[in-house]
């Protein structure tokens, strides 16, 4: 299993990128691709011990900033790390991509240079959340701010074929958001996207879930639209910030809950990092034709080795395969 | 100030309404008027010391159930507890009526009980967040699932009158929920209401604001459609409740962590009570014409006093007045 890895991508490149991968080549069966300024990445790398033969320097001259504009930026820096080592899986050179860079650039580049999967109209993040039950997957998490009821269909299909191949849930039920549980609620696209899912024969429905009901993992694979799966996501981290450091002035407020904290010091963090959703790799896009992996732009090494883990699960797993192949036989029907 | 209290709404009336009621008139200066089953309400106020010139009792036949099709029992049931209630204030025998029935009729009764203020298209849900700095307040939290760039700026209008005048911020500062921070970002919606918002006189409007950061107090209005808004709302008990309860599990695991839960639980239940929304009264449906505040369907008594408390602040601030009086200078424009 080759990855293609953007060296120069996030906010603690190249050392999280570099350490990552040395850190992924010891624990998994994987041969890496680093792309970008080679000077740079090789100073990373000679900080480590490990088996030259399956780190590959790729060198690039440009690198996608956090503030350039995604579709021009893919367009314009046809050398920069992040888009050559999207070439790389265009090319079958390497199996998967994973960057922590630019994510509008990474969405940009995965239809532009990978391109999409045949019969699939809109690429979808697909987040893995921690739930009271173990976890669900959400998508979109953000690629397409406007969604119509097809993409929604498609995002359905296609996350219950992850989450039987990746998760390995038997019979994945897929739930949509929405403003209540009974049938007939929400907005003209929930309840419009909810037609189509009732009648789709690829998927188990199990109608809508509120938001109330995520964190208690009542559906498998939870579909949305890219603006609300973003807010989703992105308020799910912000709560457990603000009670993360409500939690602390708790514990700081007096000489008695300063002893209690250091009783629980080591279970409260060990419950933090559980409950992170950035600890377990990177969000695939699916429907890209191609294993793509984005990252959390904050990725430490660590954070950066499990995305790189997924995205060997994810080629290894054969998701892109499994897609095209149901949307071979929708198109048949 | 006279309240109109739906006596029969919400999962622990009558003994919620009534205790509420009761609670309310000690504490502030407030006539009551119970709407309900004058016989299940007497017995009720029975169990209390109170001065009986300030509650009356005005029997009602009907009540509308959580199951009941909004708009369908809002028309059929005429002489039920909630409809009633509000009628009071539409024939202005109460200065604001408060329930924490059917959340569907409530909204219906507010337009076809009361109706709206003129000018104003669709009224909405606002909402009270607790955050790092103090609280948001958040409009529409989920009586219009679907919303026009024109809704969204009567929102950010009428909640810019309410958090000065009942929240008494000087100088609100209005965003709207957003997938990025950057201008251009986001779903049609939101850029279209953007442009609206930027051009707006009668607010100051501070961009857009990701749901990462609500709960740390970026603004003092936050408004989005009702869709949003509900997610939002709905995901932030889901989620205190889901981290809540790891907590829990966290000091429950091992005899040290019990020692230590013992050393903080009266902090931890205050923190708790802190970030609860429900605390902090009901929701006004704004945009309706006269004061209708919608209590949480869960309220206890203590939470149903303050949803009495809230209504009688938002009469008294003539919210309502103000925003009728500034929608007649937007049409003079």
């Amino acid at each position: 299993m080759k990855i293609a890895v953007d060296g120069m991508g996030g906010d603690n490149a190249p050392f999280s990128t570099v350490k990552g991968a040395v850190d992924a080549i010891k624990e998994l069966e994987v041969e890496i691709i680093l792309t970008g300024d080679s000077e740079e990445l090789e100073k990373e790398l000679l900080k480590y011990e490990y088996d030259k033969s399956r780190i590959q320097v790729v060198h690039t001259s440009q690198k996608i900033e956090n503030e350039d504009k995604p579709v021009k930026a893919i367009r314009a820096k046809k050398d920069s790390s992040m888009v050559v080592a999207m070439q790389l899986v265009k090319d079958k050179k390497a199996d998967a991509v994973v960057s922590a860079g630019n994510t509008g650039a990474l969405l940009a580049g995965g239809l532009f240079v990978i391109g999409r999967i045949r019969g699939i109209d809109r690429p979808a993040l697909c987040v893995c959340l921690p739930t009271k039950k173990g976890f669900s997957i959400m998508l979109d998490a953000g690629a397409n701010a406007d969604c119509k009821p097809l993409n929604i269909r498609q995002f359905a299909l296609m996350g219950s074929i992850y989450s039987s191949k990746v998760m390995n849930v038997e019979k994945p039920v897929v739930k949509i958001v929405n403003v209540g549980s009974e049938e007939g609620k929400g907005n003209e696209l929930t309840k419009q996207s909810s037609e189509l899912l009732k009648s789709e024969k690829g998927i188990i429905f199990g109608g809508n879930i509120e938001a109330r009901d995520i964190p208690s993992g009542q559906a498998d694979v939870i579909v949305c639209d890219g603006f609300t799966g973003n807010v989703v996501l992105k308020l799910i981290e912000g709560v457990a910030g603000f009670l993360m450091s409500n939690l602390k002035d708790v514990f700081m407020s007096s000489l008695k809950s300063k002893i209690a904290a250091l009783l629980v010091k080591k279970d409260l963090s060990d419950m933090k990092k559980r409950l992170d959703y950035s600890e377990y790799g990177g969000a695939p896009l699916i429907g890209v034709d191609g294993a793509l992996i984005k990252a959390h732009g904050s990725s430490d090494s660590n954070a950066f080795k499990n995305a790189i883990r997924q995205a060997a699960g994810y080629a290894k797993a054969n998701v892109v395969g499994d897609i095209s192949d149901s949307m071979v036989s929708l198109e048949n029907e």
